[in-house]
């Protein structure tokens, strides 16, 4: 049986996550889950160093993210992420931005991503291992 | 009778808003469109300066982004910035992210915005002048 | 006669460009360099476009920085650029960012910058456009 | 005895650190080195936390930055922190950027750092606990 297709990540909040508000910066937020999501794929079997070597990637196709309360220096945030379905030639991802020293949540994300072959530009199939780990996460695009 | 809510602002591709992969960084994009976001609200009479000066600002409060086609290295591209809803503490926008060159759509974003202050961190109404210059914009929280 | 090497470009700094601070973050000043020194390479001939195309790239080898005065919210810099010394396959620059609305000098940044071939990764002569039109720039090596 | 003022920090190399030449954009070494900063700051016992909360926090005066060879996706990257000198308002700080897989140097830094009451902007003497642990660090301003 394979390993919930779970994962967390901590970062600490540095000066360059942060703007004049006084509080992260709504970019950065962005930077931060892609940290979470590149240690969360190599989890998966998927690494940065086979990105690199192989030239399939995992692309962005969608971003959607609520901001709740803000993160600040000095936190650690804790980034939860779940695989939550796979297609063909895409993938879904879920993001909890949560307070690490309290739990409480500050972000919510979530992410539509495509297998993508670097050298050519078109999609390519998800990671077969993927799916043969977490058939009941297999669907149809919306 | 007020000028339409729409903006475009062009913005220069450069070396640091590509990555690895040869285009332009799904983050970059989200930066921007804060710089389009930022002249746009210029336009409308809310300048970066007295946000500076007054503590009043706009924050994100949620993003939504499709990536269609990548921007690229020597790009230049056009962003098209649209008031598309004003409710009590709140104001909806879209941004279409187009290849300057062809018009080619490259991205589409929409954001909610919550006006804030930041003195007490406590949301505030949105610019009076707003609603009295686009009353067909207002509408009610969904 | 050619014209002088130097060039000046006005940017306008952004929430994403400070910090918790309040000011204009350290790291943004060189993001702000970057699009002055790709703005002053397109003047002298040297387009971001070619650099894509070509895989001729201008690597920065060195930076020195020193920050006088912080940027603010709200301020625009200009930053003036000047190519101040060429070597067989490397060449000198120097910035200075001013406060455009009076002058004030905030930062002053020299780089050394490498012709290199993206494609091997080896040192290439700087354009023979350049060593012709400032023969008084030519030096050796410190 | 105090320990020796020097700290190694590993950090991995994302997407968002590389540009289109494939490799770490030079700006983006500027960032990794802030968080080494940040994190040996804490070690010498000046924490993020405190930053927030006291305002008085180090801010960079002066970056010197050599790029030797390049850091790549995939890649993790040690960076030894060292505090080299102490004035009255200044320290001087040293890093080397190593690949963490075989030792290789990356890049060499020094920065000149000041600290400063945020609250009014000025200069305040450097911790008291750093000149009594590390006296053979003290010096003058050249």
């Amino acid at each position: 049986m394979a390993l919930p297709p779970v994962h967390a990540t901590r970062i600490k909040i540095y000066y360059y996550d942060t703007d004049a508000g006084g509080v992260v910066h709504n970019v950065a937020y962005l930077r931060l889950i892609e940290a979470a999501r590149t240690d969360f794929a190599e989890v998966l079997g998927w690494t940065v160093k086979e990105m690199g070597d192989t030239g399939l990637v995992p692309v962005v196709s969608r971003t959607e993210i609520d901001y709740l309360k803000p993160a600040r220096l000095g936190d650690t945030v804790r980034i939860e992420s779940r695989l939550t379905k796979l297609e063909k030639v895409r993938f879904h991802l879920a993001f909890d931005v949560l307070r690490d020293a309290d739990g409480v949540t500050l972000a919510q994300c979530r992410q539509v991503m495509v297998s993508v072959n670097l050298a050519n530009g078109r999609p390519q199939a998800v990671p077969s291992a993927w799916t043969a780990a977490y058939p009941e996460l297999i669907g149809e695009r919306e």
